[in-house]
């Protein structure tokens, strides 16, 4: 199935929509480009035209009229995509939902709140600070909330708070005919039909436009307590982990830091953490709790040759710990700069299995000259690599690409799935099939069922 | 949509089930009678036949048969559904899977295992004792892993621990058309793909038949404590749930017991708890963490009139008391013993409609002279009631089917859902296009493409 396209379609799109939003759509060439090219190898390709909406209305009104010319829609938030998920290989209208961001009810005692898709995580826990409330989702980038349900994004807490797919009680959907349809409710569980919820959420924009995202909140944490603990190997790291989970501590915060990325982080960051494997550790409570959860914790890593324990007690240094964590990514970039593009990637396995695969992955990289540096959500399995390639080096960007590949086998190989959280996009389609199996047929057919035309993003995740 | 039914076609995939099967396949009446009625009001309707399946070959070999024959097929576990799930209103075949009782497999470094779709939830935990481990879901009934995954069950640990939608990691399901399938990895998240656990989770059988399922597993604390709390008034105990969950104390049980049941409880399990409306609550944790909960939760009651405090330090009386909490179905069938029929609904609201809609509900039925004592997993919003008829006399079950009807459309106006856990089934239909409005479509288009001849457990949950 090929996107269909009519004669005219897109003039005949871009005229209607232009009628309806004025200036507010554009077909200037740099904001194509900005809306058809994120920052990693994948390749960009523009949209037609780009339409800043203000509400669901005016998505409604788009996808209404693309449906009608058979145009492509793709769904545009702060595009800090990962994956290729915003670029329009056949062309299309970009819906950037960026102005959509009203923050449009906080329900303290419920612990929930209702956001339009532009509203970016960061802005959405300012907010909510005076209320005592947060939102614990926390993707390195500022992403906007609409993105974060499209792509099942989570971040460093999901290994207590859980991910996108847990902490979204609903959406408001513009379906791929132009309907608006509402999932879920406001009550924290239901047994009332399908979880079209979970089925959005991880969509990728291919199956509807969110516009709305009604979200769980949590209470700020009486007392945080935060570390760092360096190990002799990743395998300590990871049985530490392992163990710690076992025990029911309930950490909200376990990430792994390969030497490597130790010492971008000390560059760039102005540390001087030991270079060698280490844990960057959280824990949210009372504190009593979180002191008894710190001494445990303590204990364990002592047992496989971890410490001494470097707590930041201040909120400063904690924030100045977690920023450096977040910039790792830039860290790394900045000791390559000039030299070579970094690509960020991403696989998942069983906890069993995570020193396994980080180490036979460190070997390949070694054994093929690869700078890649390697960073865990380790309490869940994940773990990301920021692979190094110049692009204008075809052999380096080939065994790159080979190694990429390798990594990824190897986590299937291991139980586990090709992306623990920056989704297929552009980028993995060839991975779907292999995880999947038959099971990629069924989701192929829920598509074609509720977007016959294949206007919805194609190209990306399921669709094609 | 009718169910299409072709000339003898029944007749014939009973032929050719009986010679895959031989005497596991089952026409008598009172078998047949046994898988097509459930414990409520809704009225029963047997299957054509019963088969008594050992593995998902053989179950995929059924469904093919039944496709090929247009013949309903509707999936049976321990038979506990309170909706009339595994009714068979248009006839077909009933596959019984609790011969399907193997634990495939437990990962203890992992927190999860794998088991074949019939493994009650007793069965599991027993077995899974020794290694210290426990899956939470309990639903009262000990029903099968794979019925509770179809009808996204969850019970009185759902408030820490969420439901079978958290706690599946995926699913071995016999599509429609035979083909199995297998979502989701061991992996403990994924952005891979659309989310079809999650799809299957609640379906109900309209989509497939689940014959195994991976589920997340705990470390059993090591410390739990659990007692009784009475307050003055079901708002009491609502206000003291809250500020208990925003407070951030993770309660691992909160369950509010009204007055009624309590004087049945009393009755039935021998106990002499005050009769008033009472907290049942549980923390787990550490033996000095779970002190800290239960002194704050303490303070939090006692504001708020609750108390004296009744723990249950021993593990006896704790089972004891969970165990009256968990009879309280059966307590109150005792009370109206030969005299009426006992019907066990649910609804679930916000949390802060939650005191409202309880006493709102208390008022209508007095008012109505219905018996209709009430339970509520206070914590998730979600509460029972077990509405009382004497199915002979037509003027009392019209005014108790009224007020039933009243009491859904009452948590549907404050935000809710017609079921927090018992689900659709053939009882609830009708408040599905109510609660999901559009989106009702949404989920029948997806009903259509997966299962185009409608043999999957029609007449259920969003199958027409």
């Amino acid at each position: 199935m090929t996107t269909p396209r009519l004669k005219n379609s897109t003039t005949d799109a871009i005229g209607k929509i232009r009628a309806l939003l004025g200036e507010r759509l554009s077909t200037a060439a740099a904001v194509r480009e900005q809306h058809g090219k994120d920052q990693t190898w994948n390749e960009g390709a523009s949209p037609d035209a780009v339409a800043f909406v203000r509400d669901t209305g005016e998505v409604a009104a788009i996808v209404t009229i693309c449906a009608e010319h058979q145009v492509p829609v793709i769904p545009f938030g702060t595009g800090t995509s990962l994956e290729g998920h915003f670029t329009a290989p056949y062309g299309g209208i970009s819906i950037d939902v960026s102005g959509m961001n009203a923050i449009l009810e906080v329900n303290a005692e419920d612990l929930d709140c209702r956001v339009e898709a532009g509203v970016t995580r960061k802005a959405l826990n300012t907010a909510l600070r005076d209320q005592g409330l947060f939102f614990p989702i926390d993707p390195g980038a500022d992403a906007s909330l609409g993105g974060m349900a499209a792509t099942r994004a989570s971040g460093t807490n999901a290994v207590r708070y859980g991910t996108m797919k847990d902490n979204v009680l609903g959406l408001t959907v513009v379906m791929p005919n132009g309907e608006v349809i509402r999932t879920g409710t406001r009550a924290r569980k239901s047994s009332a039909g399908y979880d079209l919820t979970r089925l959005m959420v991880g969509s990728e924009g291919t199956l509807g436009v969110i516009t709305e995202v009604q979200l769980k909140l949590q209470g700020i944490p009486e007392s945080i307590a935060a570390g760092v603990c360096a190990f002799p190997s990743v395998e300590d790291c990871c049985r530490t982990t392992i163990e710690t989970i076992q025990m029911g501590i309930p950490v909200a915060r376990i990430e792994l830091v390969d030497a490597e990325h130790i010492k971008a982080i000390n560059a760039y960051s102005k540390l001087a953490l030991a270079v060698t494997p280490t844990l960057f550790v959280e824990f949210h409570g009372t504190e009593a709790w979180t002191k008894e959860q710190s001494e445990r914790f303590g204990e364990i890593a002592a047992s496989h040759g971890g410490g001494p324990f470097d707590w930041a007690t201040r909120e400063e240094d904690r924030t100045r710990l977690w920023q450096a964590r977040h910039d790792a990514f830039w860290a790394t970039k900045n000791i390559k700069a000039g030299k070579a593009e970094a690509f960020a990637t991403d696989v998942c396995v069983p906890i069993s299995r995570l020193a396994e695969c980080v180490e036979e992955t460190r070997r390949d990289l070694e054994a093929n000259d690869i700078y890649g540096p390697m960073i865990g959500h380790v309490g869940d399995g994940n773990f990301h690599v920021v692979l190094f390639a110049d692009v204008n080096d075809a052999g380096e960007v080939k065994r790159v690409k080979a190694a990429y590949d390798r990594m990824i086998n190897r986590a299937l190989a291991m139980g586990g799935t090709c992306t623990g959280e920056h989704g297929i996009g552009a980028g993995k389609r060839a991975y779907l099939a292999r995880e999947h199996g038959p099971a990629l047929a069924v989701m192929q057919a829920i598509k074609r069922a509720l977007d016959p035309l294949n206007i919805m993003n194609p190209g990306k995740n399921a669709a094609i």
